[in-house]
Formats: structure tokens, C-alpha cells, sequence
């Protein structure tokens, strides 16, 4: 783990110079020194313009080397041609932090583009670290600290656990306007702007260790650095403090939109959302949604689930029935309540509840004080096959209720989630009340199961992630020397299936023949059916060239392969040196595809998917970041949607998954060993044959770089 | 169209009876009685109740039969054993509604059913239609009528123009409640309970024919009838009214909780699902989306979109990523502006701005009091390549904005939406302003977008709905008579051909030998390639009795063959009738898969699929309802995930759609021309051919019943 750059100044700063300020207080040099001045900035603020003498009160000094020390941040509100000087100065003023907020950089064509390099050059020389440009600033909410400008600065917000850190300013800060509104706190944001220097991994990477952030919420269109994205992840879990992930840019369209927005390179969305999966992520996709998962991790950070298997409670059978869908929809378990729990309940409730997991409790449970219905969630919460509860209330539901509820939910360490059909304007006070006292309260059957999920997705991936620290996998087969052209190249089938063979991957039998061999042979050289394939280093798609055959069944059909292949690759490439018939054994099994690639931002990377349309069309493909060991292989495999056909569908016998992940775990040590050379690697097919008879590559293609 | 029962004297009744009427007006019989006289309902109330003279200061009724007429309802809150007799009585008394809240009927084991069907009988014979048993009754918002129980009653509604059908009372209104919140309008709602006579299908029916409802919600688990479900979503694209439904009990155990909670049959998921693609619904699963689907549609319902290219302005490079990523996943269309609004925009926007589509305005878009945004707005607004527009709005928006953006959006006949990130309480009046105005509010890019395609589904399918009625397509086939055994029967795969073919849907070329005459052969009797199988009417799956064999290249294997599949035949039943071997041609295509099955709530249905996995682990499957023509056949094609293969996939040439359009309509015609006798049909597989080339059933089974 690397030692995260302190951005505690950034945020915390004990003077702020305003560079570019302005007497008219709507412009964007004016702005700032209201925000500073007007929302409890208890620092010091030096306005800084040549200009004038003072400012709203305060004295305005005339550059930044006259302004007096310590100053932390200079919040830099110049046109873009005046900033890189300002930037040096800061330099030499030992301020160590610039925020600027004007744009006309590299969003704004090629010379802004040019203006952005400056820029950088200096903030290297200068040693300042830099926020933005074009980026709407720094929020402190604990400490009442609005050091950039837009009209979203004046807003509400609230404090919390959280910090914010958004590519986007104007709509990261909308959201916290609405989470202020449903009461979600959020201590730090910060605006990244076209990120020049410091960029969303910094700031996360900062974020995450602080104790008064229990969690981050990015916002991001795509980050320069896969793999630090993947050590924030694993950091996340360590920790067990989530990184709500709101990644935008993914349809084509807006793809564009996103690269003409910010100049970095946006990674296949595919890539992140795996990055996100194998490690602390909670990917979002809605305001709603991350509020939700924020309020949910919270309330019941120190109280994470012990398994997914979850309880339904309802006085209203068409929300159990709702519930019961959403729960299943997002992974949650709903089993059968144990038998002591059943006959327990059916000694008081009322004859027509139906005593199931849902359990309706229908409108009986409303009567008696909720005497029974209390009595029903505290039964439900000691049931050993439950591990967390959902508790439907009704929306006019009082105090009473809600103290019964806090009370039994006191005397459980499993989470309860209330499913409470209410907007948070409705009824703050009582909402307040269960949600100080341990109790989340969702808004509906959908997102209260979303955002459970989203707990056990996280509870999940870190009792995952601690049991693989305690005992990590030794590698499949220690790194091999490779013999490898010194240019780049791409590979014979017979060079990539040596080197598949260098480590440990296993290949069909095959024979090297001369055309004139085959011609005059007695007997086949290995046992039918088989395939013949040109072997040039000519031609590497031998089947576009017409020179494969496949399904060999005779000597006859072989001899007349030979020379049919030989013809075929000779009219397609008059100029290919032939160096033989490759006469291989037809594999039997299930056919798979295995790549490899080595991806620009996200580094070496295994793809797994069925043939066919499963992966060029349905795109059913799964990615797992090179090297890993054979456990990981196995999630990767298991993330397909066509996993069931590996596992023994419909009555066919289950397939060799063990050999299949050895595989996997051995082709990403042979690219991670040799990522400086190999640019991609393509098994097609890998055929996996029943439990226990392996696996084997068929066909092979690597390409050097 | 069947003409609709008139329920308008159950939800504006003249007179309600409260049969079981309570003292205590916190009990089941006292509920009512409060809600009826304290939130200003007009007409009469009469208690009935022998013990008592008066309740609440009404005068009570020993027994229906003294109730002064007219009296339109009578509610009756008695236990479950005493509502039978009453509902007789109320058809002496010229009684013709009732509503019954008492439990403890189908939903509560053997003795609640026999009790049901007890009271459905007596209502059958008094001639008076009920809604529930077990249900919480009828609210008219519009009149101010509450006639039911339960404390979500008691809660604020707002009128509007449209209707609730709900199946779970408790849930539905809970979402009443909430859509009061929001400013979402319904004026009737009617909580159906265990529909002993009154079902979700009869109110729909009625709700959709009234002038003041432009739309229904409908809450359910099931109906009884799917045919009339169709017929409805038909009536509703018809009068340009959607019918809004949220389906649950859909996972296993959903549906588990869902039978034991109503007694209906649950028909499968994607039969409902495929009901409502089909007709004038719009499916929702989360109460936001419906809220905003029903905000969209009252606000747009005189403006359709002409198609679903749409333009996206945006003052937030971010939000406008985030609203293009949205829309293109909804399946929105972001069409590039024509080349002179490009011009036009040029003229006057930042130079940083960002002329595509979306259209980033960036931060300057909020200068100059929005004039250059309105003109930006206006401009976008008269491209020719935009049907439609989404304007993102800063969360601090005031009324200058909103008085642009109205005066903007009224010179134009197209829809307009706002994604303005704000929650309903924070300025409650500049929200009412836009909407009143024409101009609804989103929240969210994630929900603007979905409400947005939500009405474009539903205006894509009025037109096609509209061109359909003023063309209707011709049958493809008279119906035929077939000549079919009396009796249940599995069909051989020859008899199940022929009839197929009766409907002129091609079949592969076959002809039926005994063994000695193929051990004889000396010519092939079709060209090779061929396929052999046994002919018996006791063995239906001739694969799993080992009596196929595929891909026969020489009349040796042909004549090896025929002796293997007739040993196998004798061996897997040995009282098996051989009556021969079909030798067939192998087709050649892609394997595609047609089925029809007859269900039991939706009647006939054809099911299409690619073969293996995708039908039965991908579930990648779409289902019509029988019969149809070729032009829905073709929608049914293209509504599965993989029929890019059939469009010429990745250089393939593309293949012969209207055959297998063709295929899928004549088999739609067998199947509905003779449902009373088939049971299933299954071609698997046919084989596709490419384009003129025709497709053709390689094997086929039918059952009859």
C-alpha cells in the first residue's frame, strides 16, 4: 500500500488566497469570498487583485507573494492564460495547494489542450498540488468550508461519514443537495475538474483512510489507472469501508459525449464494472440508489450481515409479495423459517397469517398495540436460518410501533431494515427515531432490497477477502523463461501452443507432417477423427485461408486434406513458406473461449466467455485482472450467465471447472510474467471435457508487441 | 369490444348501507363509519346493526331489508360466516354493490374456500355484484367518498385523472399515499381483495371507458383470463389510454407467497410480460417509476412524440453524459443535430461549449439570465432530426429559468421534459409553474429517462397499433381441416410433419424404407449428406432411445445406420411397432426452435428461440399470442437478445426472416384453428436458411390432448 498524499490542508485550510477576486460578488472571482465569508469559514481570507485595496471588507493584497503566511489553498479564479503564473508564484509563496476554477483548458480544444500542459509543467516545478482547472471547488461541510463557487455552493448540506469526490461538479454537487435533503451527511466533496494534477484515485486513496470517513462516493467518468483503481478496492475491503461507485460515460453516445467532455481515455465500461465487483465497490447507477446504500451503511456499519439469508415480516401480503420478488432478484436468500420458529408463531398469530418466509402477518398484525407483531419480529430474528430482516410498517404508522420495533431490534446483533412507505418530508421526526436507533428506513419494497444487497454484496466480498488474506494461494507454477522473437510477431499456432505448454497448459496431440509424409502414409498418425491444419507463419487465420479440416474420419479424407489445404493456402498466399500439415486430435467437450489482453488502462487482463454468439453478440464474457490464482478463476467463470452448462445442466454430467480455472489462473502468470511482450493471447476453443478428464486448448494465437 | 359493466353506482353511490356497523370506531364495523362522515362524502349513510338505534349520531338499521332506497352499496364488515345471508338480503333490497372487508374467506385454508364459493354462489343468484371479500373497499378522491377501513384511508389523496385497480389493499394504497406527496392525482381506487365475483379485469374494463380517467394503475398478482388481458391492453391503445401495471409474484418464492395469499392461478411471468409488449401497458416495478410514468403521461398526453429521437441540453457535461448514457439504454434514439442548428448554436454559445449531442452548454449556459440557454433550448427544439427534448436545469433553478423555458416550449408541438435534481418539497411552487405548464419534472437523469421511453413505448405502439387497424394483414392460410386420431396421442414425427405441412410450412425432404429394403440399396434415396431415424408410434424422443443418426456420408454408414437404429429401437421397446426408417435430407441453416403450448390463462401461444442454452438457460425466448401474422411474427423474432444472427451477423449473409416470420404465423394458425385439440407443438429444430432461401422443420412433435 502506498503512502496517500495528505490533502488535509486541501480541506482544511488555515488561509485561503482568492486569486482573480472580484468586487462584484455574482461573478466567478466574487463568489468565493462570499462563500468563504457567509457559511462560518473560521480561517483566514486574502483576496488577491492588483487592482484594489480591499474587498468586502477584507484587505486584498496585490499577488500572491505579498499575502501573509501560512496560506494553504489558493483558489485561483483567473482567465486561463493568467493561471500558470499565479501557479509559480504559489511555488515560491510556499502555498502548497491551487484550486482553480477557470476553464478554457483541456476541454476547450487544442489550445487549451497546450495551456493544460503549461500548467502541469509548472505545478511539477512549482511543487504545488493542483485541483482542477475547470472544476467548481472544495467543500468542508464539517467545517463550514465552501471554498469554490456555482450556485449549488449555497445550498444545505449536512454533515456525515461520507466524502464525495465528482469529475463532474454540477452534478456531484446536485446530489449532495439531495442527499442533504433526505438527511444523508456528507463531511468532504471535492470537484476534479479536468483532473491536470490531482486526480479522483488521489483524493479517494486519501479519502478512505481518514477516521471521520467511513465511506466515498465517486462520481467519475473513467481514471487513467486501472490497477490503482483495483488497489483502492482491495484497500476498501481491508478497511471495510465501501466506495460507492458512479461511473458514467458507458453507452456509446455518451461515451463520446465523455471524451469530448474530459480529455482522459475511457476504459470498456466491461473492465470497470469488473474492478468494481472484485473489490469494496457498491456500484450505483441512481441518486436514490446511492442514497439508500449511503443511509444503509451507516446504520448498520458495525453490525454487517453474516450471510444473505434474509427474513420478510409484512402486515400486507401484496408488499411481502413484492419484497420477496426484489430480494430474489438481487441475490438475497429467502429460506424457510425453522420449525421451532413456525409452531412458536402459530401460538399467537392469527389463523389466516400465512407462517412462511415471507410472513404475512395480514391486518391483524396491526391490532393490539403491535403487542404480536413485535413479538413476530423478535421470534423471526432468533430463527438460526435468518441472518437479517426486513420489517414492513405501514405508512401511518406512530410511535408506538416504532419504539416496540427499536426495543426488539436492540436485543438482536442482525440487521433490520424497515421497508416504511413514506417520503422523508412525511414523518423526519419518527424516521429520525428508528434510523438513530439502528433502524434504516426504505421507502419502498425496491430499493430497501437493492440497498440490503448491496450490504451483503460488501459483507460478502470482504469475508472473501480477509479468508484469502489468512490463507493466500501459492502460485500455480513459478515465472518461465520464454524464448520469444525480439520483434513483434504473431505466433504460429504451434509457437503459441508451446508456449501455453511452458506453463502447464495442456494442448491437443498434434504431428508435424510434409504434404509428401501424408501422401504415402499406411497408417493414420493418430487415432481418428481428426483435424489437419496448414502450419506458415504466413498465415495466421488458417480457416479464412481455407486451410483447415476438421472431423477427419479416414486415411482417404486425410490424404485428400492434405492436398486440398496445401492448395488452398498456397492460392491464398502465394508467397507463404509451408512448413508442414498439422495433423491434430479432434477434442471432444464443452467448447469455451479464453483470452487475453493487455489493456491500455487496466493492464493484463484474462477474458472468459462461451463460444460463439455468447461472446461476440450477447457479450456473456467475464475478465479477471492478471495474475490470479485458481479460486478467483472460478468466481470468473461462475460470473457468465451460461455457468450453469459447466456445472451438469439438465442431467449432463458437470464439467471439469478445476481444470478449466487451472487454466485460467496459468494463462494469467504466463501474461502477467511476460506483459512487456505479449500484447494478447487467444485459446479458441478450449474444449472442457466431464469432472476430472481436464481441459484442452485446441487452437492458440498469441501476438507480440 | 365486449361492452363494460357500469360500476359508477359503486364509486358514487347515493346511499351506503355499513352492515356489521360498530360502536367502536377503531374497529373493522366503526371505520367506516368515520371515513363516511367525516371526509365529506354527500350522500346517505345507513348503520345497520340489530342491537343498536344509532351510531354516531345516524340513525341504525335492524337489517338491510329496513334500509331506506335507493341505497346503491352495502359494506359489510361482518365475520366472515355472516356474509352470505346479507348479500341475499341485499338483493331482495334492490342492493346492487357490495363490499365486503371481512377476512377469513379463500385466503384462509379449506374451510375460507368452501365459505367463498358459498358466497359467490349467493351472489350469482341475488344478482348483485361484490368486490372482496377480504379486501380494504372503494375510494372515489374526486367526490370525497371513503368507503372502506383501515388507517392508509385516513390519508391525504389528491384528485386526478386516473384510477387504481389494486389486488393488494394495503400496498396500493400505501403507494396512493405517496403519489398524494408527490402531486400524482387518482380519482378512484378499489382494493379487489380475493375477487369472489368483481375482478381486476371487469374494473379495468369499466375505469378505461370513463371521460375522466385518462389512464388505470393496476396492482397484481394474477388474473384469471389472459385473452381478455390482451383484449384490454388492445382497448387501450385504442383510446390512447395506457394501462399502467406492476405485476409481482414472479420469482419462485414470490410466487409461492402470491398463491398462498389469492387462490388464482399464476400463469408464467413472461406470459404477462409478453401481454404487455403487446398492448397498451406500461409495466412498472418501483413506485417512483410509476409516479413518474403517471406525471409524464397526464402532462404529454395531448403531445406525443413523433418517433424517439431526442435532444439533450444540458448546463453539466456530466448530467448529460449520465442523461445520454440513460436514454440510449432505454432505448432512446440521440439522433446529431442537423448541420444548421449546429451554424445557429455556433453563433452564439462558448466557444468551450460542446455542439453535439448532448449539448453541454457548460456553466456559461447560466449567464445572462438564460437568454442564450432559452435560445440554445429554442433552437434544439426546431431541428428536424429531434422528436423530442430533455432540458437539464441547475438544482437552484428560479423563476426567470422556468418563465423561459415555458415561453420556449409553447412555440413547439413537441415534448418536452426537465431533469431538474430537486425533491417535490424544496420549491413546491416553481415545480407546480413547469408542470402546469406543460413542462414535467424529473428528479433524476436515471428516472427522466425512463419515464421519457416509457411514453415512447407507449406512442410507438399506438402508431404501429393505428397502421395495423387501417391494413389489416390477410390470413396467411385458410383454416384446414386435419384429419387427428379422437383420442389424447403423442403425434410421430411423420404424422406431426404432415400437419405442418397441411398449413404449408415446409419440412425437410424424408422418405420411409423398411430395413431390408435399405440393406439393398444401391443408390442413395436422397443426396447425401442424410439423417436416419426410427419411425414408431411408441417412441416419441427417438434421440434419447438412440434411434437417430445425423450426418450418414456414404451408403455403408447409411445401411450400418439403419441395422444400429433398429436395434436400439427393439431394445429401448421391445413392443415397439418399427414401421420403418425415415431417411431425410440434413438441413442445413440455423437452428432455431418453434414451440406453442396452450396455456391455461392465456389460451394459445407461439414460443421462438435459438436451440440448446438460449431457450432453456438463457431463457432467451419471446412468446406470441396465437393466431398472428407475419409482421407481430417478426417483432417476436426480433425480441430476442440473440436475433442479430438472423440480420447477418458479423459478415454472415442474413437469413430468411420473412420464411421464418412465414413459419411462425402459419404455425399460429394451426395451433389457434385447432386449440381445442392440440396441446404442444414443438419444431426443433427449423432450420433458417439465408434470405430467399426459406427455412425448414428438420423435426417436429405434436401433442394432442
Amino acid at each position: 500500500m502506498r503512502e496517500p498524499h495528505s490533502f488535509s490542508r486541501l480541506i482544511n485550510p488555515r488561509a485561503i488566497a482568492v486569486v482573480g477576486a472580484s468586487h462584484d460578488l455574482s461573478r466567478i472571482g466574487g463568489q468565493p469570498l462570499r462563500l468563504l465569508t457567509e457559511f462560518g469559514y473560521r480561517g483566514q481570507v486574502y483576496p488577491v487583485n492588483p487592482k484594489h485595496k480591499e474587498i468586502k471588507g477584507l484587505r486584498c493584497y496585490p499577488n500572491v507573494a505579498s499575502v501573509p503566511r501560512p496560506c494553504d489553498v489558493a483558489l485561483i479564479a483567473l482567465s486561463g492564460a493568467h493561471v500558470t503564473p499565479v501557479v509559480e508564484q504559489c511555488g515560491a509563496a510556499g502555498i502548497p495547494f491551487a484550486v482553480v476554477i477557470s476553464s478554457g483548458f483541456s476541454e476547450a480544444g487544442a489550445e487549451g489542450k497546450a495551456l493544460q500542459e503549461n500548467l502541469l509543467a509548472a505545478v511539477r516545478t512549482a511543487g504545488v498540488r493542483l485541483v482542477g482547472p475547470n472544476c467548481l471547488g472544495v467543500l468542508n461541510v464539517k467545517e463550514n468550508i465552501r471554498n469554490g463557487f456555482g450556485g449549488v455552493m449555497r445550498h444545505t448540506f449536512v454533515p456525515g461519514p461520507y466524502a464525495m469526490v465528482t469529475q463532474s461538479g454540477g452534478f456531484g454537487f446536485s446530489v449532495l443537495t439531495t442527499a442533504a435533503y433526505y438527511g444523508v451527511g456528507v463531511n468532504y466533496a471535492i470537484s476534479t475538474g479536468n483532473e491536470a494534477d490531482v486526480s479522483t484515485l488521489d483524493l479517494t486513496e486519501y479519502f478512505i483512510e481518514r477516521d471521520d470517513v467511513q465511506g466515498v462516493f465517486v462520481f467519475m467518468e473513467g481514471v487513467k489507472d486501472g490497477r490503482r483503481l483495483i488497489g483502492l478496492g482491495k484497500r476498501a475491503l481491508e478497511l471495510g469501508k465501501p466506495i460507492f461507485v458512479w461511473k458514467v460515460g458507458n453507452s456509446d453516445v455518451g461515451r463520446q459525449a465523455a471524451v469530448s467532455h474530459s480529455s482522459r481515455m475511457i476504459a470498456g465500461y466491461e473492465l470497470f464494472q469488473a474492478a468494481f465487483r472484485h473489490g469494496g465497490f457498491i456500484e450505483v447507477r441512481e441518486t436514490a440508489e446511492l442514497l439508500d446504500a449511503l443511509k444503509i451503511f451507516r446504520i448498520h456499519r458495525g453490525r454487517m450481515p453474516r450471510s444473505n439469508r434474509t427474513g420478510i415480516v409484512s402486515v400486507s401480503g401484496g408488499a411481502g409479495v413484492l419484497l420477496a420478488d426484489r430480494c430474489v432478484e438481487h441475490g438475497l436468500e429467502l429460506p424457510p423459517l425453522a420449525t421451532t420458529t413456525k409452531d412458536e408463531l402459530r401460538t399467537f398469530m392469527a389463523p389466516f397469517a400465512s407462517i412462511a418466509n415471507p410472513i404475512d402477518a395480514t391486518g391483524a398484525g396491526n391490532n393490539d398495540s403491535y403487542a404480536s407483531y413485535n413479538r413476530l419480529v423478535s421470534t423471526v430474528l432468533n430463527d438460526p436460518n435468518i441472518d437479517q430482516l426486513i420489517v414492513r410498517i405501514p405508512s401511518s404508522s406512530g410511535t408506538v410501533l416504532a419504539q416496540g420495533l427499536i426495543d426488539v431490534a436492540r436485543g438482536s446483533d442482525k440487521p433490520v431494515m424497515v421497508d416504511w412507505p413514506i417520503s422523508p418530508g412525511e414523518n423526519p421526526v419518527l424516521m429520525q427515531l428508528l434510523e438513530d436507533n439502528g433502524l434504516p428506513c426504505m421507502p419502498s419494497p425496491g430499493r430497501g432490497a437493492r440497498a440490503l444487497a448491496a450490504l451483503n454484496d460488501f459483507a460478502r466480498r470482504k469475508r472473501a477477502y480477509d479468508a484469502q488474506l489468512a490463507q493466500p494461494a501459492p502460485r500455480a507454477i513459478a515465472p518461465q523463461a520464454l524464448e520469444l522473437p525480439k520483434a513483434a510477431a504473431t505466433l504460429s499456432e504451434r509457437c503459441s501452443k508451446q508456449l501455453l505448454q511452458a506453463y502447464g497448459i495442456p494442448v491437443v496431440a498434434e504431428v508435424l507432417l510434409s504434404g509428401d509424409v501424408i501422401a504415402a502414409l499406411e497408417m493414420p498418425p493418430l487415432p481418428f477423427p481428426l483435424a489437419a491444419k496448414i502450419e506458415s507463419p504466413q498465415i495466421a487465420h488458417k480457416t479464412e485461408a481455407g486451410a483447415v479440416r476438421l472431423d477427419i474420419r479416414s486415411l482417404d479424407e486425410l490424404k485428400t486434406a492434405a492436398r486440398d489445404i496445401t492448395a488452398a493456402a498456397r492460392k491464398f498466399d502465394p508467397n507463404a513458406r509451408i512448413e508442414g500439415i498439422s495433423v491434430q486430435e479432434m477434442a471432444r467437450g464443452l467448447e469455451v473461449i479464453v483470452g487475453a489482453i493487455n489493456d491500455p488502462i487496466f493492464g493484463p487482463v484474462v477474458l472468459f466467455g462461451l463460444g460463439g454468439i455468447h461472446t461476440e453478440l450477447l457479450k456473456d464474457i467475464t475478465h479477471g485482472f492478471a495474475p490470479f490464482d485458481a479460486s478467483y478463476a472460478k468466481q470468473m467463470i461462475d460470473g457468465i450467465k451460461g455457468s450453469a452448462l459447466l456445472h451438469g445442466f439438465r442431467g449432463s454430467p458437470p464439467l471439469d471447472v478445476e481444470a478449466l480455472a487451472d487454466t485460467l489462473s496459468r494463462l494469467s502468470l504466463l501474461l502477467a510474467d511476460h506483459a512487456e511482450r505479449i500484447a494478447e493471447i487467444d485459446i479458441n476453443p478450449l474444449f472442457v471435457r466431464t469432472s476430472g478428464q481436464g481441459a484442452v486448448a485446441a487452437d492458440a494465437l498469441i501476438v507480440l508487441k
